[in-house]
């Protein structure tokens, strides 16, 4: 399949979920509102997830879809990843330079440059806010953290593939600790991740991957990344059988996190972590691919599983 | 109690909910996480909201937390209230430009500067995604439309307000139609509303509302939302006996949507168009601060009305 072909399958795939009501046209790439059967499906995996990962105990942490902008510009995301980033800009005039603002958008001018940055950024990975709030607990107890999280998140980058949102859903796990605990955590999942999207009846692979980095120096990162086996993905195919989407992913971050924030183990040493995440949009997705648009219709077992 | 008394009351009642880990402070005034117990309240009163409003059979829609900036735009929502939207703004330059970001950020420097607005913007109330797409669909069916909504919203209004947070949550109901039905909707949920809320055992009144317009000539449109009785709020204590917090409101916009929209009822008419707004994390505060941060030491019939 080539590159074309790709994209208009894309694009027919997204052009069928909205016929069918399952998404909501915005006028934007990218961003799209859901039926209450596609939410149904998000809440049952959702669901599904904490039956996997609910024996471990982990402490459960919900946060807003945006982060305080000083984490943010510590957590290096803007070296790797400048292009996805979003900042929330808000007017800070008087009542003069209101009539201004309105003037420039009723004369169709760009009304947005006067717009000042908040104290907030767009939450670009469900895990960001979790580093500095283990960080300033202090130093991990002895068996580390475990942390449950849910989080829409924000990437700047519009497409007609509907299973590249720009506003999306992400639940994870995320383990801080020593490596051997957190490398424990990652083929633990490896193992639970490729089972339980097994029995969602979705044909399924595991490969190693790599972030997308920002520029030439991003293209080392990548190919560090991929060498050392840092991050893998639970692919599925969804409008390419060539170019299967990733829906879980798997992400060994060594001590990366643990230097920034500086988090400590229990004997002194710099944490280290990892997370699974779950692309809650994009599971739905396949599974609305693999099953048909009618959830009544889905195969028994898939149903069993996710409604008991 | 004087404002200074006020500003302390809700400045001990935030450390409170800190200390009890009920809220996870993340560096921003009105940006924070939630524990799990927390969530768990949110979401047995969104269920509990289901079971008063679901026989009426609205469709459910969910969107992510940002809007169309067009459809944003036309809204005329930057008339009213400038000062609370929020624009989302992104890296759009080369390697070099990347660079020069860098350099800015180490050295302290503004960095956001070069930002460019995005074609999305924060979502300012819960149902301004909805306006548009019933009037993409056409003039409205003769029993016209009811919509379920939910969505976290964005305010710039930072607050040491617990209950005033840049990121919160609004389910709503939005009712479009003839002027009759709209209006029969709204009464009819100022008194479940007023029902609903009994139940939960806090103390509760209702009275007449504005928006914060902003600016000189917002005091008249204010005034003139007050004289006709187009917004109430249903109001309990949270930090303050005298200034009690709107926990649910209750908006009738007359033809505004309608008008802005083009959204025509069946007989050609201009559409109407009321809302009833449930403010989550505001619900779950006042019940927390009523009835203790203990859940299982709740009122005996508050937990049957919310856990069954």
């Amino acid at each position: 399949m080539n590159m074309i072909d790709s994209v208009s399958a894309q694009e027919a795939y997204r052009d069928e979920l909205v016929a069918a009501g399952l998404l909501i046209p915005t006028g934007v790439d990218g961003l799209y509102g859901r039926s209450g059967m596609f939410e149904e499906v998000v809440e049952r995996f959702d669901a599904l997830v904490t039956v996997w990962g609910g024996a471990d105990g982990a402490e459960v942490m919900r946060f807003p879809p945006a982060l305080n902008r000083k984490y943010f510009e510590e957590s290096e995301y803007l070296k790797s990843f400048p292009h996805l980033a979003g900042t929330i800009h808000s007017f800070a005039g008087d009542e003069r330079a209101h009539r201004s603002l309105l003037r420039r958008l009723e004369e169709g001018q760009d009304w947005t440059e006067d717009q000042v940055a908040t104290d907030v950024v767009m939450t670009p990975a469900a895990c960001y806010p979790v580093y500095p709030t283990v960080a300033a607990r202090g130093p991990l107890p002895e068996e580390g953290r475990l942390i449950d999280v849910f989080s829409y998140c924000f990437r700047h980058e519009p497409s007609i593939d509907p299973a590249r949102m720009q506003l999306f859903r992400m639940r994870e796990y995320i383990r801080v600790g020593t490596p051997e605990q957190v490398m424990e955590f990652r083929e633990t999942w490896l193992r639970r991740g490729r089972e339980m999207m097994g029995s969602l009846g979705v044909p399924l692979d595991i490969d190693v991957a790599n972030d997308p980095f920002f520029g030439r120096a991003g293209t080392m990162l990548s190919n560090n990344q991929r060498d050392q086996k840092l991050k893998f993905e639970l692919l599925i195919p969804i409008t390419s059988e060539e170019k299967p989407t990733a829906c879980l992913s798997f992400n060994y971050h060594q001590d990366h996190f643990g230097h920034l924030w500086d988090i400590k183990t229990a004997d002194g040493g710099v944490a280290h972590t990892a997370c699974v995440g779950f692309g809650m949009e994009r599971v739905a997705l396949a599974l609305f691919r693999h099953h048909g648009f009618d959830v009544a219709r889905w195969p028994a077992p898939v149903r069993s599983v996710l409604w008991g």
